[in-house]
């Protein structure tokens, strides 16, 4: 199994509609991918290891995948719509993950 | 639910021993923590967006929890000895985040 993370650093000043991101994004994107995506995660940062203290991420998204090569076919056909539907909720530059599920 | 997530940056040199990792460290956290850990996961990192590129982190690791003062109970008590066991599989300084889990 395979997860593909989205991570979404939490700069000072950025946006993002966690709203929007769940209800609309979200499942958007697990309907392009069809059966090829075999489950999905959202997280919202809340702190770093202090409490208080600033979360490295301000949201994080995962999605899980037999192989690379079914997300590759999966994602391939629709990552235009994806990627465009990205400002719609935040103006935060991603970093993409992709990563063996050892347990 | 919360997610404390350990990510372990991938820097150039830096060790990381995944075996150790998940079939002595995290058995031993699970076990310390008890009933309170809902959860436990761990990923090998593969690559970035493309194939080939540099991972953004070499490993990560998450706990689930009902609440924050679940996870504050749990892991105060053995916070000396999960920390100690660190260095056996790596010199990489992690960063913790603890992530509100929205899906």
């Amino acid at each position: 199994m395979i997860k593909v993370s989205v991570l979404y650093p939490n700069n000072e000043g950025s946006k993002f509609d966690m709203s929007y991101y769940c209800n609309s994004h979200m499942p958007m994107v697990q309907e392009k991918l069809g059966n090829a995506c075999k489950g999905v995660a959202v997280e919202q940062g809340v702190s770093g290891a202090t409490p208080g203290s600033r979360p490295a991420f301000i949201a994080m998204g995962h999605l899980y995948f037999d192989s690379m090569a079914e997300f590759q076919s999966a994602f391939a056909p629709h990552a235009d719509v994806i990627m465009a539907d990205i400002p719609r909720y935040t103006d935060i530059q991603p970093t993409l993950q992709i990563s063996d599920v050892k347990i």
